[in-house]
């Protein structure tokens, strides 16, 4: 029986991906290509809808985050790795959509509030607005049996469910529903203390080398209050205590040590330090094992892949509109 | 030298072209031929913009129009006659201007405003507020020199234009400015003294036979306070009288005498009856000719042609915004 189909993607509008896209979102794709045939896009297109006044890093980026997949452990003989734009029935299917959806649903989307103030233009283009129709098509085409997602981006999915239903409606059952995939992952906190995030700059990158993740950490943020080495700390608010929890066996210790004022943010930081760039050194060594070469017949043989099965919901979107 | 190229369209909203369709655009475009290369679509994306509700009629009418250009007189070895969605780099090309086309100028569209009230629903979709950027794709992918328009029409090309210059601005010239080729075309007026218009249901069809046309004909509206023959008429307000001055060519004296009371208005009906069959006769017999069968590969034809083009185009796209 041929596995259970999953769909999941990432923007390129920045060329490396961090800790944060690593736990909170690649490793678990790994483990979920056990058990489904996993679609792994790169959407470029949406990195248009913020990036459309200066696209030119776009295609690079591209690579660099297909290197990124790879280098995690995403496995082209059994995921296929491509990019949005090379599978054309995204747009086609894109401008389909666009048809049913009410203006109504886009206009309500708390993220397009957001990105329209964000990008500080006086008219923000059509194409933002038409953000989640072309999530909704890039989801669609692979009829996926789930998404993985995590829990603070559930509702970004319901728009999909809602415009998959109305076409459903209108021109009957082509769109099953799929169920979203929540994993069991860590939230991961930058070196500043917030949500680890490349616009915040506080992120450990996959591509950083050891001493460029030493120098992160090092200078990372910890507890104000605690000058000295016996002072207590408060672990749930450090920095380095929250990459501990998910870098070190032995967090729970470290952590009672750190709140009891037996250890320093010093020693803190080292061991971090260690156990941040040993959990990454495979990764690492594997990235640094692939080359520009290496990357485009991933890509190629992706985008043929992920067409395969594209084209084939396009033949059935058009059956059911009669379009022909 | 190869001709220059043009760009026309219809969108399939109805099965059949009537006079006015075929005064006011067709003929026009059959002239152009001998100067131009003309890409004649089908733009049968564009009527989801109404239809999406029920677009099961879309792509039968489609094949009905492209019968009606041929019988008028397009020819499929000097002109490319092609349906939109057949050519996938409509929707592609759609997707990369909505990233550049801001919201605002969209807004601003009057019969968007028109067509949103019309629409009667609570939200209308997307995809109707984008319409004037899957024009412009429509336009844009061919690069033509011009673009055979309806003076009445012409503002509708002005945001093509705003678009294709925003996007030569961000990426680099791209698209060259197009003319407007406006046509000295006659204003066809329906059989109630109204424009001739589909949805006014007082239009003459090309496929109509000529004893329907006869009964419209005979049926119209003529001068109303001109009871007897005698009664002096004002052919300028006459549905008949205005069919003459397009199809007869004693229409001057034909008018004198109704304006003068010197002939009735069942006199005027007969000799226009007449003069407009006699005029379709040829239009007619060619298109009952027209098989389905024959239609197909005048299409795919049409399609190939516009493809190779358009293929052309967007590799020019690509590669100004640095995409690949």
């Amino acid at each position: 029986m041929s596995r259970k189909t999953i769909l999941s993607g990432m923007q390129p509008t920045q060329a490396r991906l961090h800790l944060g896209n690593l736990e909170g979102a690649l490793r678990n794709w790994v483990r979920l290509q056990d058990d489904y045939k996993l679609y792994c896009c790169v959407v470029d297109w949406h990195a248009l809808t913020t990036m459309a006044e200066d696209p030119s890093e776009i295609s690079a980026n591209s690579r660099e985050i297909a290197k990124d997949y790879l280098a995690a452990g995403i496995d082209p003989d059994r995921s296929s790795v491509f990019i949005q734009s090379h599978v054309k029935e995204h747009a086609e299917l894109h401008l389909l959509l666009s048809m049913v959806t009410p203006i109504g649903w886009l206009e309500r989307v708390p993220t397009y509030k957001e990105k329209k103030l964000a990008l500080k233009t006086e008219s923000e283009p059509y194409g933002l607005l038409g953000y989640p129709v072309l999530q909704a098509a890039d989801i669609l085409l692979y009829k996926p049996y789930g998404v993985p997602v995590g829990k603070d981006q559930a509702p970004h999915l319901e728009i999909t469910r809602e415009i998959a239903r109305r076409f459903n409606f209108l021109y009957g059952e082509v769109f099953p529903e799929f169920v979203n995939l929540i994993g069991e992952v860590p939230l991961l906190i930058g070196t500043d203390g917030r949500k680890m995030s490349k616009s915040y700059d506080n992120a450990i990158y996959l591509s950083d080398t050891e001493d460029e993740t030493a120098e992160k950490i090092k200078n990372a943020f910890t507890t104000p209050t605690k000058m000295r080495k016996t002072d207590p700390g408060v672990p749930e608010n450090c920095a380095v205590c929250n990459l501990l929890k998910v870098y070190s066996k032995d967090w729970q210790k470290q952590w009672d040590e750190d709140r009891q004022g037996l250890r320093g943010c010093m020693q803190n930081k080292l061991e971090c330090v260690e156990a941040v760039n040993e959990r990454l050194r495979p990764l690492r060594e594997r990235r640094r094992q692939i080359s520009d070469s290496d990357i485009e017949p991933v890509l190629a043989r992706g985008a043929r892949e992920a067409r395969e099965v594209a084209a084939r919901t396009m033949d059935e979107v058009r059956a059911a509109m009669k379009l022909r």
